[in-house]
């Protein structure tokens, strides 16, 4: 841990209205998103920019020469997450840290974590140019293997078990070689867990990859909370005869009653108000021929909630429509609950607050939301008061090359971040 | 052709009485039965007697020698198809044929096929051991690679094409290479062909594999006809997002829709009275994962009715159920009809006159029914007059190791079969 010395800088104290003057560049972000959309992309523009492969390690090494270019002390924790510091006037104040990440799901689109690395690498720029020097440190934090599961905010937060970086990641390496791999030491893991209360707080800016507000119109999305994720493997027990020679009144068809719990699991979680969400994402019958009546199906239910009671709650209701539907198909429906459960993280209170009330001075259309996806800022959550800021996905799209969000939007939502990490650091 | 010599043989000539008294070994029935059910099988007890495999070969070998036994005059023509004959008073008439096959589908049973082979040749014997003969010569014929797609009864009937002959079989060889390595010649194929109406009638004893004789607790089942059956493949196009970012009434879930049509044609076949059956056996989810909501899924329907019409018309009434569900659910329904579709095949009024008539006689409970399995003698209704006799299956499990029916049932079939045979004889 390095002593910031501030004594040396000489700051330019500005008024907060000069602050709300300060204008990000939105071609530059635009540019850079383009540039940073190459690293990873094959002949055919197929984006494979997976944690730990070539592409995420050229656009790690573009990303940190940006970082130095804007100022930033640069270091490489021992998770693989890159950190970037920006001293503040008070040394001994806790840093104020925001960032996303920069590696991408296989054949992903273009924004999803990248609109959230190059806002933040903008806001440091912004200050530099406009030589403004905040009361507390800044950190600009990169995390590493964001989509394979949040593996570097993991590390971070001091739950990335030994098991875990036994995992292959999907670059085919396990999560201990994909670590060293990018400068890392998963042997040292350890050191790279940062202490609760250190950091005075965290931001994410990032597309909403749903639809919510590009269809009402809203500007902003001020993030109430990551929404918990439970998994279940469904098996439905039915017996498998012959298609032409078993009469319609004589199957067991575990086809036919799986449909009928697809349906209820829709129904289920349409019944009561609120952003819950259902979905039977596989499905495998078994044995899986035109002439055969299928005997066995399983498949992945996963439930989604800002509430684990509410998830709970709605798991109670499925299976309880389950049951009557093995009643009267005469099958058998078994619900396996999956260890890859994730609980819910809330925001921050007094942060969502100071962006509401950013975006409100800003000008801009915004609304309360849950985030539907998962986020390396639920981990950061266990460490500190945390706040996220979502902008419109154009038509909703993620994890698809389709992914779009305008140059507007992403300059608007790095506006409100940096305006939110200033009214932070002033608090 | 070798010209048939009775002159030289001595028959005894029995009154319609004496024969009705003529009673089959049940004891050799069953006996033989678990004695073919060794071929083919594994240590473990699992039956693999495909065709053209080692079993096959196997159980081949020790049925022709069992026909020898029993006096017939064994040929292999050049589909592979054993032909066993016994001669008749008057060789100037067609002869009446019967049979079924040895081979299996993989993992079994061991009554498909074998009780109607072990039947037919328990007939041969009841003759010679009563020193019978009829006036029709007699044809015991064991189809080649029934369960492959009825091989050696296309080539009788004439067409089995070079293409089909090129296919691969279940055996991982050829069907050419298959045919040659149990005794045919591929290349002569032709030359197995009969002509239309050079054999008097063809009679097919079988397990029903359902589970209406059982249920309804009848004896034997006479053969209406063998179903017609169409596949289609069907595409679901919905639209493949984030499962946890998109809400509910957002989504264009491909597995929802294609849930709600799985019911449809459930609902749809149900919807009007008769034994038309409607499958949906296959499906696959894409992409397939907890956390995505399926873009696409693709599915395989079968219809089987014993009239073409009807089939065509619960199409038509599926289509149209499947237009309402794309319409509701922004997604689209699209149908394949695929190329192996097989028409129905009606068996012959008088035959199944004859067949009641005689189950009457003998005392049996019988029902007129449609096969909703395919059989060589579909084949066979091409070339001559067909009948079929079904005997019940056990809970009406078949394609499975735990195939049953009773040693009662299979030797009141054969009865039914032997007397029809001499029925016909004498008409």
């Amino acid at each position: 841990m390095k002593q910031l010395v501030s004594v040396l800088f000489i700051t330019l104290s500005l008024t907060a209205f000069t602050q709300t003057k300060l204008n990000v560049n939105k071609q530059r972000i635009e540019s850079r998103i383009f540039e940073l959309a190459k690293f990873g992309k094959d002949a055919n523009g197929s984006g494979y920019r997976v944690a730990f492969t070539k592409g995420d390690i050229e656009a790690r090494t573009w990303y940190i020469s940006l970082m130095k270019k804007a100022g930033l002390d640069v270091r490489i924790d021992y998770a693989g997450n890159i950190i970037g510091k920006r001293k503040g006037k008070d040394p001994s104040l806790k840093p104020i840290a925001f960032g996303s990440h920069l590696d991408m799901v296989p054949d992903g689109g273009d924004y999803d974590g990248c609109v959230g690395s190059i806002g933040a690498l903008e806001i440091m720029e912004v200050l530099k140019e406009n030589n403004i020097t905040t009361e507390h440190p800044l950190e600009l934090i990169i995390f590493s293997n964001e989509e394979g599961g949040t593996i570097g905010s993991m590390a971070m937060a001091g739950h990335l078990s030994p098991e875990g970086l036994k995992q292959k990641s999907q670059s085919g390496i396990t999560m201990a070689e994909g670590i060293k791999a990018i400068g890392g030491n998963p042997d040292s893991i350890q050191y790279s867990v940062r202490k609760k209360g250190e950091i005075k707080a965290f931001l994410e800016l990032h597309i909403e990859q749903g639809g919510i507000l590009e269809t009402s119109q809203i500007q902003i999305g001020v993030v109430e909370g990551i929404v918990g994720i439970v998994h279940w493997e469904i098996t439905v027990d039915g017996f498998a005869n012959h298609a032409g020679s078993t009469p319609m009144n004589m199957r067991k068809d575990a086809l036919l009653a799986a449909s009928k719990l697809v349906i209820a699991v829709n129904e289920a979680t349409n019944s009561v108000p609120g952003k819950q969400v259902g979905t039977i994402g596989k499905i495998a019958a078994m044995p899986g021929a035109y002439n055969v009546i299928p005997g066995k199906v399983v498949m992945g239910l996963e439930i989604r909630d800002l509430s684990a009671k509410k998830i709970e709650e709605l798991f109670l209701d499925i299976e309880k429509r389950a049951a009557m539907i093995a009643a009267s198909s005469g099958t058998k429906i078994t619900f396996d609950r999956q260890p890859s459960s994730i609980k819910p993280a809330l925001t921050d209170k007094a942060v969502q607050e100071t962006i509401m009330a950013t975006a409100k001075k800003l000008g801009f259309t915004y609304q309360l939301m849950q985030s539907g996806a998962g986020h390396d800022t639920q981990e950061l959550s266990l460490l500190a008061p945390v706040g996220m800021i979502f902008i419109p996905s154009v038509g909703g799209i993620s994890h698809s090359p389709k992914e779009f969000s305008t140059a507007g939007d992403m300059a608007n939502g790095t506006t409100v971040l940096l305006q939110t990490i200033l009214k932070l650091d002033k608090k």
